[in-house]
C-alpha cells in the first residue's frame, strides 16, 4: 500500500530546463534588439550558459556578468534582459501534460497524501508551485534550503516523511534524477519511481534503487492505482 | 535658451505612489484569498505600510516582515504576495497622460537634449524606464546609486550636466520634490520647474529656487517652447 506520494519539482512536474533555455535565448535576443552589438544570438547564448555554469544557476547577476564578459556592460541592457527573462518564465511555465490528470486522479479517487521535496531557493521554488497551480494539490511542500538539508542527503527525505507522519515503506518518491532522488529516497526505505523525461539526468539504469520506471505519469497511474487507498 | 531638460522620474513622469499603493493592496488581498486569516484588507494595508516605513521602501522583504509581525509567516503567502505585487507593478505602470505628448514635442520639434536624474536602486529604476518606454527618449539616465551620490547632493546634478556636456544655465530640471529637486538643481545654476502632481511632496512654495510652477507638462510646453532650440 502507498499512502503518500512525494515528488521532485523541476524537470519532474514541469520542463524547467527548456523553460530556462527559452527565457535565456529570449533575453539575449532582446539585448541584441536594444543595442548589444558584435555577437550573434547563438554565440551569446553559449556565453550566457558558460556564466550560468561558472556562477551557478541560483546566482542573481548572470546578465551583469554576461555583459561584463563581452565588455559591453550597461544597466539598460541588464534591465532589458531581466524583463524579458522573467516575462518568459512567468508566461510559459506549465506542467508536463500528463501531470495535471495524474494529480487529479490522486485527489479525486484516492486518499493518498501528496507532497513535494525540492532543492532550490525557497521563494523561487514556491513561486513555481503557485504559478503552476500546485499549491491546491500539495499541502506539504519541503524546500531543502528552508530546512538546511539538501539533496542527496537522505535526512531531507526522513525529515519530510516525519512532517507527513508517514512510514517510509508506505511512501513513494518520484523524481528524474537518479543520484539525487532515487538513491537517497531508497536508502531511507521509500519506494521510488524514476521518470524518464529526456532531460540531462535521463540515464539508463539497472538498479534495485528503483521500483518503477516510467516515461509519463499515465504509466505510473496504471502501475500503482491498485496500491493506493481509495476514497 | 534651454538646451537640455533633465527630469526626476518617480511621481514626476508617472504616478509611482499610487502604483505602489495599488500593488500593496492587491498583495494583501491575494494573501487573504490564499489563507491569511484574522485581518481585514484595510488593517493589513496599514500594517504593511508601517513595515515599509520602518524598513525603507527599497528593502526586499516587506512581505516576510509583514507576515512575521502578524505571526502568520508562511513561504506560500510570501510568494503569493510577491507574485501579485509584481503583476500589478508590471501591468499598471504608465506615464502621466501629459508626459508622452510633451516628450514627443521635445523630440520632434526641438533639438533639446533629454535626460533623467533619479534616486533609487539602479536596476529597479532602469526597469521602470524600459517599461515606461522612456529609453527611446532619454539617451542619458543618471541613477544616483549607480554613481554613489544621492539627492539632494548638488554634486549629482553637476555630475549629470558634465555627462551631457551642458552648462548649468542652459539646462532645466523638472521635479516634484522641492527639497530634493529644486534646491540642489538651483544651487548649481540650473533653471528649475516644480511640478504639482498632488502627491505627498506637493507643497506651497514662495521661493526663488523655482523658475516655473506647473500642474502638467502641457503648461510647461506653453511656457518654454520658445526658449528651446528648434530643429
Amino acid at each position: 500500500m502507498i499512502h503518500a506520494i512525494l515528488f521532485d519539482l523541476d524537470d519532474t512536474l514541469f520542463d524547467a530546463t527548456s523553460l530556462a533555455e527559452k527565457a535565456r535565448r529570449a533575453a539575449i535576443e532582446s539585448m541584441i534588439e536594444k543595442g548589444l552589438e558584435g555577437i550573434t544570438a547563438e554565440k551569446g547564448y553559449e556565453i550566457l550558459n558558460e556564466v550560468v555554469r561558472e556562477y551557478g544557476s541560483n546566482y542573481s547577476r548572470h546578465f551583469d556578468m554576461f555583459l561584463k564578459r563581452l565588455q559591453h556592460y550597461s544597466l539598460k541592457l541588464v534591465s532589458v534582459a531581466i524583463i524579458t527573462y522573467h516575462r518568459v518564465k512567468v508566461q510559459d511555465i506549465r506542467l508536463y501534460p500528463d501531470v495535471f490528470r495524474f494529480l487529479q486522479n490522486l485527489r479525486h479517487m484516492t486518499s493518498c497524501e501528496l507532497g513535494l521535496i525540492t532543492d532550490g531557493l525557497p521563494i523561487k521554488q514556491y513561486e513555481k508551485v503557485i504559478r503552476l497551480g500546485l499549491d491546491t494539490f500539495f499541502e506539504r511542500v519541503v524546500i531543502s534550503d528552508e530546512i538546511g538539508i539538501r539533496k542527496p542527503n537522505p535526512e531531507l527525505f526522513t525529515h519530510s516523511l516525519s512532517l507527513l507522519d508517514i512510514e517510509p515503506g508506505k511512501a513513494l518518491y518520484v523524481g528524474d534524477n537518479y543520484a539525487n532522488d532515487m538513491i537517497p529516497a531508497k536508502s531511507v526505505g521509500m519506494k521510488t519511481c524514476f521518470v524518464h523525461r529526456g532531460g540531462k539526468h535521463d540515464i539508463e539504469i539497472d538498479s534495485n534503487a528503483v521500483d518503477f520506471e516510467i516515461h509519463d505519469f499515465s504509466e505510473l497511474w496504471k502501475k500503482i492505482h491498485k496500491m493506493l487507498p481509495s476514497k
